[in-house]
């Protein structure tokens, strides 16, 4: 797998950049591509779309790591840091907009592919929990809109609770759309008619 | 903050354990307990009850690593550890273990306090997460059984919906307990009867 990662590392200094191109080409890893400039990141990592980033900065400010954070995509995918002097709250920023990996003055040949290993175990554990928070969040409205709308049948046409799922259920099959959209529609379509 | 941190220190070398200590009392930390055996880890660690655990390791086996990350409580508090050699497989099972710094061959005095900022954030992050995803699953599990036991009610009784939720809900005030409660209590009883 490692042979194969599509690597980005942002480095506007570019005897680092050398250093780390270097270090990624003796662990076997070639698909590097090297962006000395931040304007128009996000665009140009959008269309490349890595496997990993790596921003290397030796004392950013605050903004100026906001900005690489956020143009980096880190909740698309794995992004590590290297910060030489940081201080706790750009720390703080950098991990709550989820930098995989933040590492402490670590520009180091041996120690990138270990750190990278890090950077995507860490993003894989995060985005499973965050997909499994959209999926429970997900679950929940939905029942909670399904039952809006049985409530809203079973008064409008006298009908029990069965009765109610099973004609929102009908509806969806016969229109081949999801249960909880008919539910919305129907929750809408009340609240425009009342 | 810094200053009030309690820090449990894993370290089997008394030379590394000394180099530590003195980083962290450096740096204004006074509250450190060195613990150089692995034995009952998990007992005194839980005893202590300390802010943050750092674990320096040089090469640890995969069994070792997977010991002493439990031991740590690492869902109950930053952890922070620190690998010199790391294999890739290693470094996966301890952060889905939940360590919030894992940290390649970086003890050095000046480096512990950044790490520690980061492994508090990361903690703080993934326990916010962690949190918002149990209160949601727990919702999303008290919806399904108050349905349930709306059901039931509506089906024994012959009551409309609206009629069952605020018999439940009746039924908790009076006992002073959660309506979650008492439709568990009634679904589980409806079994056991039927």
């Amino acid at each position: 797998m490692a042979q194969t990662l599509s690597i980005v590392v942002i480095e506007t200094d570019p005897e680092r950049a050398g250093l780390m191109a270097e270090s990624l080409r003796d662990a076997g890893l070639n698909q590097i591509t090297v962006i000395p400039e931040t304007v128009g990141l996000a665009r140009r990592i959008a269309e490349i779309n890595p496997d990993i980033v790596l921003i290397d900065m030796t004392s950013p400010s605050r903004d100026m790591l906001e900005e690489l954070t956020l143009a980096s995509g880190p909740l698309e995918r794995p992004v590590a840091m290297f910060v030489d002097r940081p201080d706790s709250s750009a720390t703080k920023a950098a991990i709550d907009a989820g930098v995989s990996a933040y590492v402490v003055d670590g520009l180091r040949a041996d120690r990138i592919q270990p750190i990278m290993d890090a950077a995507i175990a860490r993003f894989n554990m995060v985005a499973r929990m965050r997909t499994e928070l959209q999926t429970t969040k997900r679950a929940l409205e939905e029942r909670k809109v399904i039952d809006r709308a049985k409530g809203l049948l079973m008064k409008a046409r006298g009908i029990d609770e069965d009765a109610a799922y099973a004609l929102l259920r009908k509806t969806a099959m016969d229109q081949g759309r999801k249960v909880a959209d008919v539910a919305a529609a129907l929750v809408t379509a009340a609240g425009l008619l009342s």
